[in-house]
């Protein structure tokens, strides 16, 4: 549906653990980014959105699967394209990769709510105009 | 197929973000307490595991759902049973509650691997045998 | 200046780096922790704080001696005593320990200000009683 | 004594905590990137260092004041450079800045260790010299 967006990540020591590898909840911070990239890139802006309409987005489901582990100094990228845009909701594709080799991949279903009331509202028209657009 | 354990955990700053209350990814981090937690109440060592037969346990994926936000210095009690105990692989079924109110729940697939080669491994007999104890 | 307060923390996963230890930066989460159980202990509310008196706590400075390590499945016990109680800020005597080893020490700055204007401020008296009496 | 080395980083959901502001552990993370990121621009191979000396660094002690907060989205600028340089241990002066103002400035002493007695050792003498030309 989208093009293919992507995000540099290098593994600090911060990101691993004892196993000598990445931690598994930390692809869940590499994905924000990546998803905090993307709105800044689409030029959707998180404050305005708070401003104009009073709406923000929250995670509402993960699916991830671990392929492969990442190691400290890895350069990883992070990549991300649209599966679904619902009117409330987007649902989110996106995968680690060192070099050509898969490491994580998550379907991230991220949904709009009104920040007074947490209750789901529709994507604000601007904001998924420029979602369709990318 | 498994009887019910639980772990509590409070809510610290450090779980929480700028939106005011748990960050998405630090679900996964209570989800692995509380899997280190039955492990020892169920008598499985990871050490004894890995000296014993250099075997250990990765995750292999994460379906996680989010039901409702946690906030600072809230008590939330952790729950997990096995949901399915493969050959190399158990699923967890795990929640976080507040009180009786459920704020996430996943599955969590875990595999059993040989250390030194990461492959996929059958899971120590002994280890099976508590795990179907439990 | 006070008694001794002692906070049990166990080593999980999430807390351990590529190194096989515990990641530095994590011990200023064990403290907080401590000092977030003191002040409950202590019966000072936070949330009361804030509402009563517009009022919270935030630290100005950290002094951290790292001794020895500390590795996965430790249990650890975080100590804390006040060392010095200002009229605006409090410094806090904090270890880590292993058993009788001392693993991490610091000292920890924290200051009162008034959450609108963030401007430092007096700990509210009855706060400041409270810490004198522990 | 040294050059000013600086690396950028932007502030993440992940780093902020309920307060609003970037959880204050978390500088020990940033500045631990600029340390990284400055000795793979000095040429100083931390694997290489483990391979041909079996060295490796470890951090002694940190003190860190907070000046101001960084907040979500903020661009950040981490500056490093080396205050002493010992024979067995590095004293580097980082700071973190947002613009022109100063949002924490800390002194983190690091010290080289043998990997397998982890008892301090001399920093080997191609890693000393590369740190001496910075």
């Amino acid at each position: 549906m989208s093009s293919l967006f992507s995000w540099p990540v290098r593994v600090y020591y911060e990101d691993t653990d004892a196993g000598g590898i990445v931690y598994y909840a930390n692809y869940l911070k590499f994905f924000e980014r990546a998803r905090t990239e993307w709105l800044r890139a689409s030029g959707i802006g998180q404050q305005e959105l708070i401003d104009d309409h009073g709406a923000g987005f929250v995670v509402r489901s993960v699916q991830i699967d671990y392929h492969a582990a990442a190691r400290l100094d890895d350069e990883l990228v992070l990549t991300l394209s649209i599966a679904k845009l619902g009117r409330a909701s987007v649902l989110f594709s996106q995968q680690a990769l060192r070099g050509q080799q898969l490491l994580a991949s998550a379907h991230v279903k991220v949904g709009c709510v009104d920040l007074t009331s947490l209750r789901a509202r529709a994507i604000p028209d601007d904001a998924a105009a420029k979602m369709r657009a990318t």
